[in-house]
């Protein structure tokens, strides 16, 4: 992705806008922020992945002269905007919470300041690439917490969909959690562990499951799972399996990683016979490892069941998060900046919770002082002053008697939005993958149980600062009267 | 794509198994069937698409030496086997259903004979596109079915899972039958048509709305679409959507292609109404556009309550393929040559349909010669003799005794899989995507109206050729002999 010129990768309608822009040499500097409304999957929180490529699709942005000659093809370009688009860079700011951090609904995740011609272009992509991401990344971290810190790995990438969604799927999926993929290209790419045994075809390529096994022991004694499922798990793939470790056992080549895959039927069932077949062979520390259709509901129901499974292969509904293949990610202006002041912009709507939130804001994340965990997040007005050491009051923006007071010692606040870029300069780098699933993994710690779970769970508050709150409702009330007039 | 090496698309797993076969000298030429089980999204068909970055990411395939160095910092690939990836390069055949053809549940979609390295390490990628393009142009075919033949547009870019889910998801969506898509690169780099107006964004950049129609209107006067809801549809966008367009029509520059777009709200109501004001003022012949989380059954359902929509943006849901967002096609292993015979192989399983059909096979499709409509697929072996001036006798599968007899001079057939690839060389011309979309729109008229129907669609029936049929039972059976000695 380092080297790809994504400049194309946008919809046309941000082209035919920014030659309207220009026409109207409207080119102030605005604010418009990436958010999303609803969690997704039914999770009580997000996670926000997927910076590192909107670095490098920023970073790349250029219009070739191929691009030019295609525009001008179209005949509804003006030589004089295609002159201009052959200069064009990005020249603005960027603001960002960091990947694998935990975000709720209304926050910017993202922020672009900059004229609007630039900022416009920018949302495509920037959308495509986080929603993505972060869709993957949320589905993975609930299919980790369903298999209660067993190791899951990534399996999904004949069922991705396309090649990025497989490899920066995979990327996203070990952010949320996942111990390592089975994409080569992916695990190369963003240092990850690469993980993977071996296929039916193995086992048919040769005369018979037996054989097959020997073979595969014998060539990756470190690290061998026979998949036992090819022709009859219990009456064939099990018995042939611990008679191959037996043999290793006995010829002294058998380490501590060994045991077999699942990979059809019923899995409690299977796994709980299997387990019994393995320890009436003293193969009590052979692991038993499923991959089938998997998800958290899936895990969390054998679990339940007592299937004897040790490692979780998930395949197609990680990588494509089947229940909800779309993380409604959106980018709305939010701001104007006139003299050097932010005037504030407003979308309304009938619907109460697609008006956007206005003015140039950043996010506070406030933190029970005591056990560390989030208490809520605040969307203020940037420029406005909070300290620790005052006393905070909280509340609902849409149910304003819902209040909290929390008092000076007892809270910790954090500001999320990081620069990214300044002045089409990129400030910030990349963590790698690995220091960045650590990152989530302590950002999932500050949710409380409540959250995490994976059915119906408590959502965390997100309010407007006093601030933004009356600014907000002083311009739907403008607009209001203005329409009624 | 045409440029990308995607030869580390895979999973790891094919590495290692193709140094196992390495190891042990067993690199015999094998027959492998991508092939699905079930039809997305409740579907009585499906469309199969992808086979132009198939034959990309063949021609493509090629170690590079960061990738050896990759490998050899694993610790698990010896020295000789990296030596044969340097050189590897796909010296076999490939069969496959032309994009665009409208194909049915088990049946092989593309056929690699090839020796079993090579054969092997392209499984993960050929799945990954073919099922990721299948599902897209199936899931398009059926929301263009629901549109009765009014345009619908691709729209999903933002939403899509990664750049290239928008990119080969919107080919897909076109060659499936959408009239055009808004992604830009997607259009330049297939040579579709490009589609968009403009965003609340740029309504919002502007003092006031009608100012901001006013300038779109100046700007593209050929093709202005307003997009109406920024505000309040009825009370502000339509009246001064219609204000714009009668200015327009004083001032002589209105042309045939002007409109409104709905973007929110509840669209049967709000087209009627806008209908009306746009026809009491004298425009009735402006369109109404919709894009709002549309598939096929919410068009089907307007129709149904007579909305007045002409034309259709369709995004998440079409991108993703909400409902259905995997197309479960697998690479099975089924026959392996030995002294010039193709030696059938099976994969069992305690599921009937799981079971593999084996063998080197092809796929008959048979019209009714009046209609001109499918009236079933046949699979059979390489090598069987077939002639339309003989009677044919289908009879299926699972359940023998339906049986039908079809007379000379009522059929006709045509052989579905046309060679791609053969000793490595591609024999193939892909055609241009608006092509193949006019390809699949005369396959989708191959189709009864009873399978064309969004629920519950009658099934095709894919048959077993007599031969193939005793085969298969042949080998299970000597697999249940052999399973209880």
């Amino acid at each position: 992705m380092a080297e790809r010129n994504l400049t194309l990768l946008t919809d046309f309608y941000e082209l035919t806008m920014m030659q309207g822009y220009f026409k109207n040499k409207t080119n102030e500097t605005v604010v418009f922020d990436a958010f999303y409304r609803t969690n997704p999957s039914g999770s009580g929180y997000a996670i926000c992945c997927g910076l590192e490529q909107v670095i490098d699709y920023i970073k790349n942005l250029k219009f070739e002269q191929d691009d030019i000659d295609y525009f001008r093809s179209l005949s509804i370009f003006d030589e004089d905007f295609l002159e201009y688009l052959k200069n064009f860079k990005f020249s603005g700011d960027i603001y960002s919470v960091p990947e694998g951090s935990v975000v709720f609904p209304m926050e910017p995740l993202v922020k672009v300041i900059a004229p609007i011609m630039e900022a416009q272009l920018v949302e495509t992509a920037i959308l495509n690439i986080i929603n993505h991401q972060s869709l993957i990344a949320t589905k993975a971290s609930r299919v980790c917490y369903a298999a209660c810190g067993e190791g899951v790995m990534e399996f999904g990438l004949r069922r991705a969909q396309g090649p990025d969604a497989g490899t920066l799927g995979a990327r996203a999926a070990v952010i949320g959690g996942c111990i390592g993929t089975s994409n080569v290209q992916s695990a190369k790419m963003f240092g990850m562990p690469v993980l993977g045994t071996h296929a039916h075809s193995w086992i048919m390529s040769f005369e018979d499951e037996l054989t097959a096994f020997r073979k595969y022991a014998e060539l990756y004694p470190n690290s061998v799972t026979l998949l036992v499922d090819t022709y009859d798990t219990l009456r064939s793939g099990v018995p042939n399996a611990i008679r191959v470790f037996k043999e290793m056992k006995e010829a002294g080549t058998l380490t501590s990683r060994y045991g077999i895959r699942l990979d059809s039927g019923d899995l409690s069932y299977l796994s709980k016979r299997a387990r019994k077949m393995l320890n009436e062979a003293g193969l009590n520390d052979a692991f038993i490892s499923a991959s089938s259709d998997l998800d958290e509901y899936l895990i969390d129901s054998l679990k339940t069941q007592g299937a004897q499974i040790n490692s979780w292969g998930v395949g197609t509904n990680l990588i494509t998060s089947k229940d909800c293949p779309a993380f409604g990610g959106v980018y709305k202006l939010a701001a104007i900046k006139q003299d050097d002041i932010f005037i504030p912009k407003i979308k309304l709507s009938e619907n109460q919770w697609k008006i956007t939130n206005p003015g140039n804001k950043t996010i506070y994340r406030i933190y029970d002082k005591e056990s560390g965990k989030i208490k809520a997040d605040l969307i203020a007005l940037v420029g406005e002053k909070y300290s620790e050491d005052n006393p905070l009051l909280l509340f609902d923006p849409m149910a304003t008697w819902k209040k909290t007071y929390l008092k000076p010692g007892t809270y910790k606040m954090r500001e999320l939005l990081v620069p990214i870029f300044l002045n089409g300069e990129c400030v910030y780098g990349s963590p790698a993958v690995m220091d960045i699933r650590t990152y989530c993994q302590d950002e999932l710690n500050t949710l409380w149980d409540e959250t995490r779970r994976l059915v119906n769970p408590q959502d965390v508050y997100v309010d407007l600062s006093n601030e933004l709150y009356h600014m907000k409702h002083q311009l739907l009330d403008s607009y209001n009267s203005s329409v009624r007039e």
